[in-house]
This record gives structure tokens, sequence and C-alpha cells, in this order.
């Protein structure tokens, strides 16, 4: 089972560097996240960094609303970012990783 | 050095219930940031949700500026939550892991 240390080790590094490849890939991979009939619209990458926020005019007269919406629209995007990264980094560390049943730790 | 496995998958699966707990926590880990002289407001918790948002009234008069002072805020905290989130897994995940020299999955 543990015969091929070395290889193990190889292979545990080429994992490392596959999400190391990933997490700057994830910099790429664009959310858009609307609200409000698309009064609030925004814009988040797949490491949970935010892009851009846009805001209609019509919003600004009611500043509670306004926070609720952004809020919502927000954790929304970050939700599925969240999904997103998880998922990627998972397979990406999973890469090469021997398959022990019952454990999952990248999950 | 792989002598007791049944030992190492023991460790494994309380490393895994750490990580879940862990997560569990962080939820009430609370981090507020603010910009623009606290005139945007907000607080995120370690598992990177929003939880509040608060804008001054003033800001309402330039929708471009405050949609960038919102983008500011939110992107300081979330970058602390992120530092914290995967601090606090890391340890968890370490724990009772053997430490292999060179080797840092988890980092």
């Amino acid at each position: 089972m543990f015969g091929d240390i070395s290889g193990m080790m190889g292979k545990l590094k080429e994992a490392q560097q596959k999400v190391e490849e990933t997490k700057k890939r994830l910099d790429t991979v664009l959310i858009d996240e609307a609200v409000a009939n698309g009064n609030v619209k925004v814009t988040v990458t797949a490491n949970r960094e935010i892009k851009a926020i846009s805001i209609d005019e019509s919003l600004l007269e009611d500043k509670e609303e306004l926070e609720d919406y952004l809020i919502v629209a927000l954790n929304k995007a970050l939700k599925r970012a969240g999904e997103i990264n998880e998922q990627e980094l998972a397979l990406a560390a999973k890469s090469g990783m021997p398959n022990i049943p019952g454990m999952d730790l990248f999950k």
C-alpha cells in the first residue's frame, strides 16, 4: 500500500502545484448576481473578491432598503463563488491522490 | 513510518471532525471594517458571509463614490475573514496529522 513513498511524495507535490494554479485561475472566473429587478448588481470572482457593485439611482432614497439589497445580492454571489472555489480546489487537490474509502478531507 | 495504519486513519477522522467544528465556530467570529471616515461600515463573518452594511446618508449623493467605498470596505473585511478562515481551518486539519518536511497542503 505504501510501497512507493517517493512516488507518493511526487504526487503530493503535483497536487500542491495544481492547487496553486487553480487558485490563480479562479481570479478570472466571474460571478454576477442581481436583486431588486436588477437595481442592485454585483460581480465577484470565484476567489470571493468583489469586482463591481452597481446601484440604481432609484434605490438612493431608502438607505435601509439599499443596505438590505446589497447584503442579499453580495451573499448570493459569495455563496456561489465559495461553491465554485471549493469544487475546483478539491478537484485540484485530489488529482493524483490515492482514494481512501470513507476519507474525504477535501469535500 | 506507516506501521500503524488504523491509528493514522483514526487521526485523519479526528482532524476531519475538528475541521467541521471549526467551520461552524467561524460563523460566530465577526470582522468589522470601516472606510471613508466611518461613513461606510461593514461586518462579515470569518466564513465570509456579510452580516451588516451601514452607509452614511451623506454618501447617497454620489452613487459612484458610494459603490467604490463599498467595494473597498467589503474587500478589506473579506480579505481578513479569508486569512482567519484559512489559519483556523489549517490548524484544525493539521491537528494530529504527521508533519512531513517540505509538505504543506493546508497552508
